[in-house]
């Protein structure tokens, strides 16, 4: 590298930081000459190329200044749901996100698939080949319909931290989350009974209602606070619903934590209409700050609340180990657990069990929450370079994903067809919606290390977002960055059309 | 042992193996000494023992015959349940069953637990531990819907000994055989629908119904030939019958394979009532000959029947592996699968289909088709042996279950719960039906080596029959057997009330 490419780059380095900020006036060639000990003539080249990459702008007798950067997104907006509960659709659009899983060239930004490669889960491995050495013939008999004890134990010990009083007995183990969710459901629903969810809401819980035929009331929800109460409110007021389906601890996909004190309104609220409040915990536990939220669950007082939760999210996916705490309805939660699957799979269960008590669990968990906060501070920093103007962007507070809204007449399914040629995936914000809304939406994972592969994605997304925004809504101004973008893009050989 | 014992010993396996029929005359003291080479007081002191054992009775003057034995008790004639759907009860009663696995002091002669204790299972922990071993991180990533494809190609590879030609796209995996049950069930049904049986029917099944809301009609089944096709049709014409579940190969809990032109038959009345079929094959691999009988599947030309079957039975039911080849509700069946547990575990799945690939798995179905078989001889030999006349015993054609039927107004549940403190547990008939009927009926497993423990529980379960048969109904002859049960029982020192 040369004299003049190092000081460039430290340069553009600072500017990234925001140590020079958009608009201010860089040194004099002088003074850096002087100051970096190199040239008149060095400065003068390192200065020439950060024009070319559009970073700074000389003024006429004045000197070079910072380019301004695009303004930080705002924070999306209030959603604006159907106002009525209706019956859920879109399967064959999960199928697709969830068949993506098939092709291992698909570049999947859109899975809500953890970073499963860290070396704080190798000792996992080492209990799981362990157990596999003892030969225990209990492994490989029918499990009991609760779930293995020492796991009951070991997940009642880390509810404490959520402000639960929990034991082992007030555990039900699950084949994941989803199952937990789907018996959570099915506990208080019948078909053509009413559920209310937050706007936008997990696929896969809006797909149970469906696979049920329990139609869903989309709640607005707002991408810092949480369910709109006073919406739930006129909801509960207008129809008879059965319950609430929340996440309000690191929000899929609006990445929130909901304040503790709507976390008491909404169980006052379910209490005065009589309804069930499920919580969907999978992500609590990766909350950026430490100690980790309250849950819903902590504050119940009499039994409504069901906890669902699992290990796929902060550990892996394959185990399949979920659980619920299901509160009052725990007989009923027994059976449906019963003629679900009967029982569940007993290695993966002990292989968590001694994982956690032999005292892995929480620095893996520590170590991962600052992975996806590093992770998710470069990645809207190079999301909002190549990226469009105009759209909004989520803050999320834990987890690993990300909400982005486009201008309403944008079609982000569109997109993900035109993105098929390169093999990337984002997740269609349809999907989380019971009638098809959140089309200019999309959800991203920043779940797993940057690479250069990330922001080439990132850039030919973005590339494709500002033609198909410039076509479709021909007044906005084309920016700078969508040729960059592209540039990218083409460098990179992926044929990313817009 | 002593010479007489010896000899005594010989001869009571000749009389237990028929060589010596009841009521026939023994060789003379004379014969005997000279056969064997051993004195005449040899001779009389061996027939003595055998006489103090009522193995033998002495004529005067004629000599010794072997005492005359209980007849073979009969099949249970054809099973007549309700001819009315009805709803399912009885969960309290399932849940004693299956809760009893909490407790390892309970002697389960009641459960559907195969053995797992062989050594042809040691390959497989072995596969298992090289798979840890590898650390392959995509053992820890979401498993795709349809199920790991190398288990789904060996499994359609083995169903080709079923009659089926499959391949992996026709191929669900489940979580066991219980998911893959209870989504074929929703596949066809709504809540308030009606689903035809066998009577009696695994309790598994019968609580799906109960869980989903879903009426069932008990169809009356006998054990030979399975169910009655004639009642089947009557029930058709009466009722919107919206599928049949049938156990058709070693069926649970009657042991019959239902004969293939009866199959046939079924299929052309499914037909003609536009009804699914839902197979439940777990036990079909078990079947004591070889080749293994047809599925009804393999006779299905429109796709209208549902393969269900797991590994739960055949390798171990800890690995929670089942799959279901659903037919033309290959759709359907694919979104209840993801509603309701997301996906499968990975390593369970690849472990079993490198269990295959490799060739572990016929030589271990071998072994355990012939252990049953064997177990059952001596388990029916003993259970005569101890239990009191007139009752009737099935006559399995493979797995390891088996179903006792005692004189009408006997109580198997208040037998159980006189069983308690003995720590025996056999599985009450009641559960096997919709509307609680077979509460004279047990279902008992052989599964396991027949021990001395094995035969002390036979005692202990007969003392008690032989007792309460003869409170209930003062008119049967209390036989001698009940007396040598009850010292049987004393010996052991298990207190066995009756």
């Amino acid at each position: 590298m040369t004299r003049y490419q190092h000081l460039a780059d430290l340069l553009a380095q600072r500017i990234e930081q925001g140590l020079y900020q958009g608009g201010e006036r860089l040194p004099s060639v002088r003074t850096l000459s002087a100051e970096h000990g190199v040239s008149i003539s060095t400065v003068q080249q390192a200065y020439y190329l950060l024009e070319e990459k559009q970073l700074i702008t000389p003024q006429p007798r004045s000197g070079y200044f910072v380019t301004p950067r695009k303004a930080v997104p705002p924070i999306p907006p209030m959603t604006r749901p159907v106002q009525r509960p209706v019956e859920v659709t879109q399967w064959d659009r999960v199928l697709e996100l969830v068949n993506a899983r098939l092709d291992n060239d698909v570049f999947q930004l859109g899975s809500g698939m953890p970073d499963v490669s860290q070396p704080t889960l190798k000792p996992l491995w080492k209990i799981i080949n362990r157990l596999g050495q003892q030969m225990d013939p209990r492994m490989l008999a029918y499990d009991n319909l609760y779930g293995v004890v020492e796991l009951r134990e070991q997940i009642a010990r880390l509810q404490i931290d959520s402000g639960c009083q929990l034991t082992a007995d007030d555990i039900v183990v699950t084949t994941g989350c989803h199952e937990a969710l789907s018996i959570a459901i099915r506990a208080v629903c019948q078909p053509g009974d009413i559920i209310a969810v937050e706007s936008p809401t997990f696929h896969g819980t809006m797909q149970t209602l469906n696979g049920y035929g329990i139609r869903a009331i989309e709640i607005p929800t707002d991408s810092v606070s949480g369910i709109s109460l006073e919406a739930l409110e006129l909801a509960f007021e207008q129809w008879p619903i059965k319950g609430v389906v929340v996440v309000p601890n690191c929000n899929n996909p609006l990445g929130f934590i909901m304040p503790e004190a709507r976390k008491r309104a909404l169980i006052a609220l379910a209490q005065r209409f009589d309804a069930a409040i499920i919580e969907d915990d999978v992500y609590g536990e990766l909350a950026f700050d430490y100690p980790r939220p309250a849950t819903v669950k902590s504050l119940d007082l009499d039994g409504r609340v069901m906890l669902c939760s699992s290990f796929s999210k902060t550990l892996a996916p394959g185990l399949r180990v979920g659980w619920i705490a299901p509160g009052r309805y725990f007989d009923r939660v027994l059976h449906l657990k019963y003629i679900g699957t009967g029982s569940s799979a007993i290695q993966a269960q002990q292989a968590v069990a001694n994982f956690i008590r032999q005292g892995y669990y929480l620095p893996h968990l520590r170590r991962m929450r600052m992975l996806y906060q590093r992770n998710l501070e470069i990645f809207t920093r190079r999301l909002r370079h190549h990226f469009p103007c105009g759209i909004c962007v989520t803050r999320p507070q834990g987890s690993f994903l990300l909400w982005v809204e486009l201008p309403e007449p944008f079609d982000v399914h569109r997109l993900n067809q035109d993105l098929r040629e390169t093999k990337i995936q984002v997740a269609v914000g349809s999907l989380f919606s019971a009638s098809g809304k959140y089309r200019n939406c999309l959800r991203l994972s920043y779940g797993h290390p940057f690479t250069d592969k990330t922001d080439l994605a990132l850039a030919i997304i973005g590339a494709a977002l500002t033609r198909a925004m410039a076509a479709c809504m021909p007044e906005m101004p084309t920016e700078a960055e969508a040729t960059d973008a592209l540039a990218l893009v083409e460098e990179g050989g992926a044929g990313g059309k817009g």
